[in-house]
């Protein structure tokens, strides 16, 4: 710790305010002290042109941010600008784990259908129940708002197939249709460079030229 | 661009907000979209938590962080601390390039003099000529504070050393003892892992046991 006391008689003193910035930057994942120091000088360097506008930007995002009631998803409106765009289709819910699996789908262009978030998979290892994850806000999506596909868009990892398939079999008795991603080859992906599990899902998929 | 028109007829509008935090989180050094998003919802996830005094911290800090005079190192005081500090040496100063290095100085715990920070390096790529970074308030220092010791502490870099040369060949005239910190193997570093350029300053600074 950079403490040394000073004739202020304060611990700390000479980089109080410092110390705190880097303190708090440092415990944001993926950075480290190191990190956190070079990121609160460059902010300090770049007070007016950085600094201040991120201090802006998140005491703003922060107070106007909700979660939309009906899909998850996290707006300055309530319902979310997804679900009021009425463009959208409301018969085709696309499930995803999270807000940053929703934005990849949003940058992918193709999607016009309503999502729901579920914020989070089912987890025996970190205890993850049904009731944890919004699983009954989407049972009841599926009856009340005639929903005619729920496409599954969770992760291809061991806790997001998993609840694929908790969802598959909670939907099973509605008469709606259930799809999920297709899995193989993702595009400029080399065979030698990917895992058998990929390579053997795009070989039973296979499609005719 | 996560880009789409919403009732509303905004564009952006669904994220307008967490958008623009992104966008400046992913300008830091070192940080990009991914880390940006990933940081962005991390920030939104923990509202209360860490976002708001995140941004508290930055504003405090953009506010009331100064450049001290006398050394150029940044504080809330002006002097800083470290030159305010009554019971560190005076007539002892240690050059450095940046604020890092004073911080990594002061987290050794051994240091006990005055500081100075240069600013930068000199650099004929990046053009930075000697009235770029503080050499003349060096200059000045040692003469009006009757400076016994400088120990340059520039970066062993390329542009360090050339700095620490034209540092010295600037004092050479005075009575100042000039000195640089050791160059050798760092602590826990092994041999096979070590480039010649440390092998060979270790082995030509050696010491009698």
């Amino acid at each position: 710790m950079n403490s040394y006391s000073n004739v202020l008689g304060n611990t700390f003193a000479q980089n109080n305010e410092i110390e705190k910035l880097v303190e708090i930057i440092s415990k944001l994942p993926g950075l480290g002290k190191r990190s956190g120091r070079r990121l609160a000088l460059h902010l300090i360097r770049n007070r007016e042109k950085i600094m201040l506008p991120l201090a802006d930007s998140l005491k703003e995002t922060a107070e106007k941010i909700v979660q939309c009631k009906k899909c998850g998803n996290l707006d300055v409106y309530n319902p979310c600008s997804v679900c009021a765009d009425e463009t959208r289709d409301k018969t085709l819910i696309c499930v995803v784990e999270d807000l940053p699996d929703l934005w990849a789908m949003e940058r992918s262009h193709c999607y016009k259908g309503s999502y729901h978030v579920l914020g989070g998979t089912l987890s025996a290892i970190d205890g993850r129940t049904p009731s944890d994850i919004r699983l009954d806000e989407l049972y009841k999506r599926v009856i009340q708002d005639g929903v005619i596909e729920v496409i599954i868009a969770t992760n291809s990892t061991v806790e997001g197939q998993a609840t694929a398939h908790y969802i598959t079999n909670m939907l099973s008795e509605l008469t709606v249709k259930i799809t999920r991603l297709a899995q193989g080859i993702p595009m400029g992906g080399e065979l030698d460079y990917l895992d058998e599990g990929t390579l053997s899902a795009a070989l039973s998929s296979r499609k005719e030229f």
